[in-house]
């Protein structure tokens, strides 16, 4: 069987929600406007590489898998845009908090500017994306999307106090990229039916099949800072150096024997990791194959969204397909 | 005549909307429930001393001013807590910018825990801001006080790209303290008429008090900076080390010969600002009674806004005007 491509299948889903895609990107340069000259700077700089657009893109396709009107509707446009500024927001903050050096593939605004302007222009895009919401006019997307805004501080704050947490278990994992990553997917998926009124259970299999999709692109994200070979942006390692314990690094200490137990915890428990300790984690992780464990975590998900893909119908479903079955393949 | 005192009008206010403010408090205890543990703790520690709450109460006063039904409303109770968190939010945010140490009278939060801990707690009381204001289920309030939101940010990064720029006009500087500080009083004023679907007179008379008390109340900060006998809060001179010009010293350059003016620039192009520089500039100020230029600025404001205050009646519009006169006399 030829393995479906993560990267074809994006140009495809681009493709298909093209004309949408465009406004959104249009309202989101028009909300980058302000008399304060710093703001538009900080924006072309921030959004010159929009890359992948993931959040919006799958909100829009949705959308346009659930609706007949489709063409018509413009709410899911203001919607997909504050999506995407919410992201924004949370990359340059998460930047602050990680002393991020690369984003997008090149350097971050951290870096470049300083600290003060990420935390800053992250506010800004917290209230555009705000402003974006009350333009799309739908009190119940809007409840929805700002409880996941507090979801992703509620992750990241998870996060931060289980920084170097050996014992953290599979479970609390799942917890911390449902809040900080898969509930934005989730919002992104649900809120074109939610605009649209359609019935509870749909919205509910859109929020679903959204989270479960998130859940693999993080642990994909994570899969990567071991067995990928990075083309653009992070840099290989990156979790590793930070001392985060991610999936990999959890179903590795479930195979261990004791001594080797011991030596990642000694690894983790230092004030830096070098790179000597990631080849040696890097043996350990061939010898346990644990790059196919978290494949296999990652197919469960897959399965139970295909289930729930039997529900929609249409081109757009079948991309999703791709888009999901894909997503365990990528390698950026 | 007797001075009407500060602290007594603040007390009388609380008096009058104190059974909206005791809810006001409930609202927000309740939205700092999560079950991430550190958010409650964060919490407790960041709102166990409230402080006066003046955005929340002169909303709430403003809404018992202009709203016969006063008693029966609650969405200006959801707004006034929304305002309060957008406040806070703005505080931490702050202190990560300024480096600031002290919060309230007590250790902020980033000398406590750090930097990354004010950056995510300010951004769930963001997000939780607008949480309230969906349950306050008003789109034309929302709009309003996203707005104002961004136009925080906005504020913020003029202050931060004006810094130490000894050549900044009155008029910029009217403009930074408008947009960071006056313009979340003005929405606070103006958010019961709107919540109300008052006139649109009544509304824009309503933002402009909140805006002039607004002004008044953060040029009487930056008076306070170094003519005031702080009891809580601030160091005294801290905007002075920061290297801030605020309202004194642009007053202080416009009287200056120019052997002072190029002390004072001088001392501003310091990388570091000296217990000596301060008391230095204090003697210039001395010299040329720029305590008294500083008042006679507020009380241009202040007499614009008694004149507004004519369109309003009752006992409320009384406490009002006894803040406004009585904000200049602020010594804390």
């Amino acid at each position: 069987m030829q393995k479906i491509n993560f990267e074809q299948t994006i140009k495809l889903i681009h493709k298909e929600i093209n004309v949408k895609l465009v406004k959104t990107n249009k309202e989101l340069d028009r909300f980058l406007i302000s008399a304060v000259p710093i703001i538009p700077k900080l924006g072309n700089y921030f959004f010159k590489n929009r890359g992948k657009q993931l959040r919006p893109v799958i909100c829009l396709l949705s959308s346009k898998m659930i609706n007949k009107n489709y063409s018509q509707l413009s709410s899911d446009i203001d919607m997909s845009a504050a999506i995407e500024f919410i992201h924004g927001a949370t990359l340059l903050h998460d930047d602050v908090i990680d002393e991020g050096k690369l984003r997008r593939g090149q350097k971050s605004i951290n870096t470049i500017w300083n600290n003060k302007f990420s935390v800053l222009f992250g506010d800004f895009l917290f209230s555009k994306s705000f402003q974006l919401m009350t333009k799309a006019n739908s009190l119940n997307a809007m409840a929805a999307l700002s409880q996941v805004s507090s979801k992703i501080s509620e992750g990241e704050f998870l996060q931060l106090t289980h920084e170097n947490n050996i014992h953290i278990t599979e479970r609390k994992y799942l917890e911390i990229i449902s809040l900080k990553t898969a509930e934005l997917f989730a919002a992104a998926m649900k809120i074109p039916a939610i605009l649209t009124g359609k019935n509870l259970n749909k919205t509910k299999s859109l929020y679903k099949l959204g989270l479960y999709f998130g859940i693999i692109f993080q642990v994909m994200d994570d899969y990567l800072d071991y067995f990928g070979k990075r083309v653009t942006g992070k840099k290989q390692g990156k979790d590793f150096y930070e001392g985060k314990i991610t999936l990999p690094i959890i179903l590795l200490l479930k195979k261990s024997n004791n001594t080797e137990i011991n030596f990642i915890k000694k690894i983790f428990n230092k004030h830096k990791r070098l790179k000597n300790d990631y080849l040696e984690i890097m043996k350990l992780m061939r010898k346990y194959k644990i790059n196919e464990d978290v494949k296999n975590f990652c197919n469960k998900y897959n399965k139970k969204s295909l289930k729930i893909l039997k529900l929609f119908k249409g081109y757009q479903k079948d991309l999703f397909i791709n888009l999901l079955v894909s997503s365990i393949n990528r390698t950026y």
